[in-house]
């Protein structure tokens, strides 16, 4: 006997990104190839911890939307692979630095690769994977879609450190912290979507779409990572929270929660925050003042307003499986729980 | 009444360091004003920093090759004020990095920007920097000088990591000492000096005669320093050496000792390199065995072999005030004594 119509399926579905990595196996399974290919080196150091981050598969994310952006696109050279690897490369060099910036515990779920090779390593190599990005580039002859990653690769640089000159600045403002997100991680996005037109030779408002959707996934991305470092819209605390708190990094949630707060709350973020005089209570304390100030609920609001933005922008294209499964996806960026 | 003919001029003598900056003054303006321009961002943390290291001044000896060897081939154009930039960006950007690997206390003469704004802002910015080198490459159009130097960028970190790797490793050989000094400082000089044959659109021979000479001379400087780090051929041991027999680098005077070391000095080695075991007296005693051993007087013959080599590759070119003051160059490399 069938199941009743009514019982939907759930668990068992399979989320956008898992249909994207369906669509775009064969691409996928080249891009893999390539960034384990580029990652090697004589000097056994540098793919022992390249492999550790890189090598160990994860989301691939970005190079995931470089590749579907092409195939939309109807592109047919190899080049998009070349430039899907780059954007790995370039987003694990920035990871590699950010451990050593950060000083975070857990990377991936799994140990940073500098608190196993130590800062130093985890600096050159971040240098050698980021210079390898830029030879994959240079192999497409694409001067377009270098200048794209490169000025992407400078902007999000410009970011992290804006993020750093304001940590424990309880002054920051909303529009500070737009620029850095916008800087740190959605230009990355915005470049991994915009160089498929480019290198597929479109019309400067294809280019512009995917430009735009890029960075609105970006930007959706970093709004939920903040909220959910706060443990997002549950109510439980899991293990994996905390890490901005515990830096004095300054996100929207807790910009958002200085605008209405009492004497005593301010009193409280200015102890934690630019003190840094932590106790192990005050992240649910922090927590409680974010809830009632209903701050986690206007960041994911945020982000749903972005996600609805970049699937708004691919509808200049024509609708097929690719558009579909990539707004599609805009909206689960904004629904994963990790 | 007029000086005795003997009296030779000394001191007041250019040196042709001096002598290329005087031929090349114009271009050398205009590559300083782009270094300033290109360091500038809305985050202030990151020209305050750059400026301390890159806007300062300093010998710009990579940059001055570039614009000098370009000079030297008529090239008009002013992709080669670009290019220099872009590869004095990357040299900073290396600098920065190695004085958070090396853990330095002088830079230049003056304190390393990590001890005053931090690791983390000098990681940042010196990723920064990259990156704007690659925007200025991008603006050449050159995809073969792109090609050349994003090349020498991942050998450069390649030879870091390898010297990383060999740290305190008595067994380290000549033959990799050889490999990360190719890297890690010859590949840029090489880059800088090939780059701008191919903007000349200039036939295979010369480039590779370009090569060879920024190839040489960059083994010449670094054999040069690795010797100045325990003093040099001079007796006094002066303020800024022994920072290589701090870290435990092993560098060609101690591998060339180690070849006919006592049991007694093998011994030495081990204690002050591998267990990092240093007394103050310690230094002293390295540089006695180094000097007994002919260490110091052998690694400073190979650094003149390289700069005769350096010299021989210019002859290709017919003769000029340029091709004379880049062959006296290679002297002056040898010669300088800091």
């Amino acid at each position: 006997m069938s199941a009743p119509a009514t019982v939907r399926k759930t668990s068992s579905d399979k989320s956008p990104a898992e249909t994207l990595w369906d669509l775009a196996r064969e691409d996928m399974a080249a891009v893999d190839a390539l960034i384990l290919e580029r990652m090697q080196s004589p000097v056994g150091l540098i793919p022992n911890l390249a492999q550790h981050l890189v090598g160990a598969g994860g989301k691939r994310l970005r190079p995931l939307l470089t590749v579907s952006t092409a195939a939309m696109l109807g592109y047919k050279g190899t080049s998009h692979h070349k430039l899907a690897a780059a954007v790995e490369f370039i987003h694990s060099a920035t990871l590699l630095h950010d451990d050593v910036v950060d000083e975070s515990n857990l990377r991936r779920g799994k140990k940073p690769a500098n608190l196993i090779w130590g800062n130093s390593a985890s600096i050159l190599v971040g240098d050698f994977l980021f210079a390898r990005a830029f030879n994959l580039m240079v192999e497409t002859d694409s001067m377009e879609a270098l200048g794209i990653l490169s000025n992407a690769s400078s902007v999000i640089a410009e970011g992290e450190v804006h993020q750093l000159a304001a940590l424990r600045n309880l002054k920051m403002t909303e529009a500070d912290y737009m620029s850095v997100i916008k800087a740190k991680t959605a230009a990355l996005f915005a470049a991994a979507t915009e160089v498929a037109p480019v290198i597929s030779e479109r019309p400067d408002k294809e280019r512009a779409a995917l430009r735009d959707y890029g960075l609105k996934i970006g930007l959706a991305f970093q709004l939920v990572d903040d909220a959910l470092d706060y443990g997002g819209l549950e109510s439980a605390l899991g293990k994996s929270v905390g890490d901005d708190f515990r830096e004095g990094k300054m996100t929207l949630p807790v910009i958002r929660a200085l605008k209405t707060a009492s004497d005593e709350e301010r009193a409280f973020w200015r102890r934690v925050i630019v003190d840094q005089d932590q106790k192990p209570v005050d992240l649910e304390t922090a927590v409680s003042y974010l809830r009632s100030a209903g701050a986690l609920q206007s960041t994911m609001e945020m982000a749903k307003q972005f996600s609805a933005e970049a699937r708004d922008a691919l509808m200049v294209f024509a609708p097929s499986p690719w558009r579909e499964t990539l707004a599609d996806l805009a909206d689960y960026v904004v629904e994963r729980i990790s």
